[in-house]
């Protein structure tokens, strides 16, 4: 993570929002206050009428990237920054998210910490994700995941075979919907709702979801994040590899995926506010039924 | 169903399966040395280099249908046979499935049975599925579901909006990546592996079940036969409606789908060898972890 | 259920609830400022400080039962109804519940609905359970189950075995922490707990639900109500077998369960503010995560 | 590890197993032919008629225990050696099992790696589990565990609530029928059987999977080995605590339990005949449904 002193700091935008132009510049004029410089993001500028950076330029030019919208601009935004270590904040303008835990009210107090430097920072693992093509030996594509990386069916209603090794290890050939690798960040998202487990943020591992599993046995399995994963294609229909929900390729028989960790994580400055346990409690309702 | 003699046989094959034209060929003189008549589907034809007929003339024309394949080329004839009350006996050339519960070896000794009106039949219920567009009265399209069904997602990694009413009452809008309405036959089908239960063919009932559903209290809702669901699409992503893993269309915002049961069951001839629990058992492994 | 004309209505009360003797005094003089008579249990009539008759004899001598409390109160009125066919209106003092789902405020507007005859009654469906000792001919202990029979190892930390037969033939043997006989009413109870599905409260069906299954494809199994479930216990552990939570016995090795549809239903009053699927929806947080 | 050479090798036996008493008299045979000194333990010199010793004196004379008999055998065993680092090789007698993952067949051919120093040893991480009464500071019982601990009501058909920590934080209060903490080994035990996922034996981490919890969302959660669990009993139901099935205490209201990472390890002999996954595939029946 970044030591350089904070004197620039970046607002990414969720485009289309109410509230989000008022707040966007509420928090540039809080900021500017404190005489620190402001960048904004193209979506921020077009909001609030002043000049805008594409995101991946961003990660250059700021030590904080402030995120105002979900889980999913906040998605968007780690993988414009790519391997920059610059910290995120990441604020909810709805209701809170996994990865969005700083409600807009909070924002000023969360910053206030910040500038104190009595935040804390959880760096939260991130796959390095590889797309090859039947027969070749370069990567087609390559893709940073904070979430996860889901192979599922292009081609309707019909099941696809997925090779899976682990390390080199034949694991098994799932007949399914679909395979997520998921980190422990992903593992409240998509994998949740394909019957995964909840992997708490700083468990050093990734887990195995398969999508409707045509045998019943193949359960989730959670392995260590050193571990690298190895996924081909052996059906005829078309596979889409989707990454975070956002970003993709579609692959054919005989393609693969590796899947590793990625020497480059996420810093998310982790809310004051609430422990990782009250936001599970509060978003999956627990204490009702 | 049918109290017509038994005169004329039907035989329908899966087609590319290595001994299926042997095994057309010993059916189609087994039964002709008995003194009835073969009529071909056009696979079975092509396979024994004879003349056949579509299978959705066959129901006109015979009295009862042999199907050497597997569960899917049942699924398929059931549906070319639409309303003819024809029953149907399904041998399966390789695993037994839960439609084609007779193997090859116990053909001619399940015939016997039915030569000697010894046999049983089970009706299965069908769903009548009409697809409506938005603002249209008319059906856009109409099908004869045995199995299930389905609303998928065509657009990928996005969830969909599936609003769902019983007898006009508001279920619930599933946010998921689809849902399934399974007929007690389908129960075992694709349904299971979206987590529903299993209902026994006897059952005057369908199920409801959600595919990856975000709301993770959203489990399989059993419902009366007699209750009309409708389900409206409420995301502006295409969702795709399959038969029976088979047949389809697509839908968009604001369309419909309207799924009752159909007046129009499919007549089985039941294995005299198992039970239906020892089906069960067999196909999943009981017995065993 | 009955005709009578409704001259006289019991009053059951869960004890020990703050609220609980305040409301029994309103409702009491509610309906005797309208001419009806009020018979109290034992717990109301301790509340008020009244006299109250046991909950086995309100059945002779009243023509509508209000249970004041909440779920398992209603499960015990219905109980010592046994088979008189008194309608049940069920108040929740607190949430509420899938069987008290008319709320405190409601009760008299409900009541209204009743004296005027516009009120819909659902029959509820209720298990006839008997229990027979191993070489016994006699029923060693007979139950009616609104909700569930459940069997459970006695012992700790071990597995049981129960044969499972439907109609005489074997399903299987579950290996497992115990099986669980729900009715529709008792799918919503500890079988959802379990991984069951919900059943609608009109459905001539039950479920088996196997708890901690060893086999993991054994799924929850949906059958007729017509149909004859037989478990006998083929372990040496003591096996517990319980009723809607509250009433049971205990089983050795070779003793069985026979559970089949009682011809006793519950008569319960629905609630004419809210759907089903409203009670759905609100108690198991649909539409949140 | 002990880097002791090896010189006397301690056979353990599960008593009652028609082969056991022939197998352990072979490998005795085997060993001593080899110039290396046999200890039995008790059941074993019952089994053959020779002398015994107790199982927890074993690890105090011997440089490596083959244990004949299943997983439950091979527990008892690794709980009897406690803390001693004594290398283990487990034979199943029966059908191979997870811990127990050598056929008799296959037993020379894995002593003679051993013998040649051939052999991968794994260490599999052990839970430490303490029992404190409410208001005492001593510990009332302490276990080891390599499966899992798991928390029961003791009291039949009533749910208990088990309010639970992480390194002091609150997760939540589970209204459940219990609470299984497993460690990767024990993930393919009971955790499995109550929705837990599979942790593959490396991995740094202990899984808490409730059991039927009232909540439907309480989904299995994947810790860090290094975090230090605590469980409060906050119903007045009798709990029981059962450690790998087979030892354990009885826990009442305000009673607690914490459970750490052991620094003893249990150390397997891993079979050099199958990889994790052939295991898994064969015991969990992959590649069929």
């Amino acid at each position: 993570m970044t030591n350089d002193p904070l004197r620039r700091v970046g607002i990414c935008l969720k485009p289309a929002q109410p509230q989000a132009a008022g707040s966007a510049r509420g928090l540039a004029k809080w900021l500017t206050d404190r005489g620190l410089e402001v960048v904004l993001d193209e979506d921020a500028g077009d909001a609030v009428g002043a000049p805008g950076v594409p995101r991946a330029e961003l990660g250059a030019c700021v030590e904080l990237v402030v995120v105002l919208g979900g889980d999913g601009t906040l998605l968007s935004v780690a993988r414009a920054l790519g391997s920059r270590p610059v910290p995120i904040l990441g604020v909810n303008l709805g209701t809170l998210g996994f990865l969005t835990e700083i409600a807009l009210d909070e924002l000023f107090a969360a910053l206030d910490r910040v500038l104190r430097g009595e935040h804390r920072i959880e760096t939260r693992m991130r796959l390095d994700v590889v797309a090859v093509r039947a027969g070749a030996e370069d990567p087609a594509a390559r893709f940073l995941a904070l979430n996860d990386a889901v192979l599922t069916k292009a081609d309707l209603a019909r099941m696809i075979d997925l090779e899976t090794r682990a390390d080199g290890d034949i694991v098994t050939t799932y007949h399914a919907d679909g395979l997520i690798v998921a980190t422990p960040t992903g593992s409240t998202a998509y994998s949740l709702s394909a019957g995964g487990p909840i992997l708490l943020p700083d468990l050093e591992a990734f887990v195995l979801t398969p999508i409707c599993p045509h045998t019943l046995t193949q359960r989730p399995i959670v392995l260590s994040a050193g571990v690298e994963v190895e996924i081909a294609v052996r059906s005829r229909e078309e596979v889409q590899l989707t990454i975070d929900g956002q970003a993709g390729t579609t692959l054919r028989e005989g393609d693969g995926v590796r899947v590793r960790r990625s020497p480059d994580p996420v810093h998310l400055i982790v809310s004051p506010f609430r422990t990782r346990f009250e936001i599970l409690r509060q978003k999956l309702q627990w204490g009702t039924r």
